[in-house]
């Protein structure tokens, strides 16, 4: 192996579904393949009819691999849906959506998983097999149950996000199973990487999909004992969530709309935090370094260029911190 | 219950696949669903990829419910295959073609069993949910598995069948689990019920589609002890198979293609034998009773008019035999 340099150093993304993709694919097309560990969320996977679905994996596999559904923003592109309309023939369960195309991975998987494969060596076979060179790894080879407590009583995540779409309003939230969850091996090798340069916090919602990550406590050890820089990007612009129920979350927990609700979420795992343009004006008295630039990603240049910013504000930081690798 | 009278009987169908079911179906037009109890082989039952399939059952549920694909002469109407060009994207099994609709009901079913609810009574709900009326039941809840010895070794039924074409020379066949099978509760009651009138055997290859049927011992028995007449449908005429391997599997274990080796096939088990106009010649000395009539079903007309045909075959049958229960 080379001697790690700033630019070749390896990177590690902490990432949730779709928000966190984009980013995802930003940095697979910055950085050579053997840099870059993608660590997502499974606290949104669950059982249905006996199949095991991991919905952010898959999202960034499908994402990485170039199958992305633009449409829908989510699952595969050319999806079809004769399954679900014979399953809702059989009086099946028709409240979460599975695509043809998208029910063979989730098919294979659970075939996988029977057969004693841990979920971490299922996913890199997948990717493997669509193509996708970055390491795709689950944050934990255990379940992790993310449980959305509302006014409702406690609803598990699906039941949360998808079946109730999120009307529910949230009073806490907890991740069942992640206090003995260990990180899958893949994670501890990465993170411990001599030339690890930095570990990016991808604009995911911090509450639902990057929190999760943070439970596993072997997880939250290495990223407070990080010898590199953490920078988050927000998923907050100008006062709003771009996608998703991050707002409303954070409003029903009684939690400001600002950047410094972010950066105090983050407080003591991250370095740095990545602001759009639209809230420069908080980019000051954080606690942490701040960083302005465009977070929005419509197009694939924005994603490109938002992986080459967080990787020079790992940079950065890496220059001003003592403890730096580089 | 009112009395038994020779037209309001029971009746038990024995049958495989596709031309078994034609005659399932015809046979549900003519009987009130309450009177006819279908027996349909699962030695072709397979799993792939974790799931439970079922080919035969499904084709009898599939063509009772007006759900067959015509085109196809297999499978489910209007069928999609995003399913399997996914699974082909990620390597997996494509050699058993997989219709996205027609999934729905192997992970229904998977599902279901998994539940720990028998075969019996996951075809029995699948069935209700389908609107499937009469009885449709496998041969029993235990696996009874269907192996081809061919001249190059034993295949599973599925290797055999789709995988290699029927193109391996076969040699014999066994049917792995029949031994210590029992028949499907539903299966006793119906050969039990005072009522019965008759039992008929389908058109469905007697080798690879009925005898796993007859080679569960409790249902050989039955057949043997039987009160009532059992009747076969030749699945030959014109010394051709109307479809499928019988033909070929015929000439392979040394079978001359005559309506005398179906009747000696089923020997001590039927009392009557159907045959084509074709074959009229053959109607003499085959050790049974010979009703000839039109036993190729193209049509609904001709399903309905074969169904017709083999219940006043049983009748004619019952008023000749002494031990008549009309």
């Amino acid at each position: 192996m080379s001697p790690p340099t700033a630019t070749a150093g390896s990177y590690v993304a902490l990432c949730g579904g779709i928000g966190g993709a984009k980013l995802a694919l930003g940095l697979s097309k910055v950085l050579p393949p053997e840099k870059l560990t993608i660590v997502v969320n499974t606290g949104d996977d669950f059982g249905l009819l006996g199949l095991h679905i991991s919905p952010d994996i898959d999202t960034v596999l499908y994402t990485l691999a170039g199958l992305a559904n633009r449409e829908l923003g989510w699952g595969l592109d050319g999806e079809t849906w004769g399954f679900m309309e014979a399953l809702g023939r059989l009086d099946g369960p028709t409240w979460f959506r599975l695509g043809d195309r998208d029910l063979a991975t989730h098919v294979l998987r659970t075939h996988m998983l029977k057969d004693r494969l841990k979920l971490s060596a299922v996913t890199h076979e997948l990717a493997l097999r669509l193509g996708v060179a970055p390491a795709v790894v689950p944050m934990s080879d255990a379940s992790v149950a993310t449980l959305v407590e509302t006014d409702e009583g406690a609803l598990a995540f699906q039941d949360y996000f998808v079946r109730r779409r999120c009307e529910p309003v949230v009073r806490g939230i907890r991740f069942i199973g992640a206090e003995t969850a260990e990180p899958a091996p893949v994670i501890r090798a990465a993170l411990a990487a001599p030339d690890l340069a930095g570990i990016i916090v991808c604009p995911s919602n911090p509450w639902l999909s990057i929190d999760p990550i943070l439970a596993i406590p072997g997880l939250r050890k290495a990223m407070a004992e990080r010898r590199t820089p953490v920078v988050a990007i927000s998923p907050l612009v100008g006062g709003a969530a771009v996608k998703g129920p991050t707002a409303k979350i954070m409003g029903e927990l009684g939690i400001p709309l600002t950047q410094s609700s972010i950066a105090a979420h983050y407080q003591g795992l991250v370095d740095g935090l990545m602001l759009d343009h639209a809230d420069a004006a908080e980019a000051h008295g954080l606690g942490v370094a701040a960083e302005v630039t465009a977070t929005i990603m419509r197009s694939l240049e924005d994603r490109v260029a938002l992986a080459r910013a967080a990787i020079a504000f790992c940079a950065r930081l890496r220059g001003a911190t003592p403890e730096s690798t580089s």
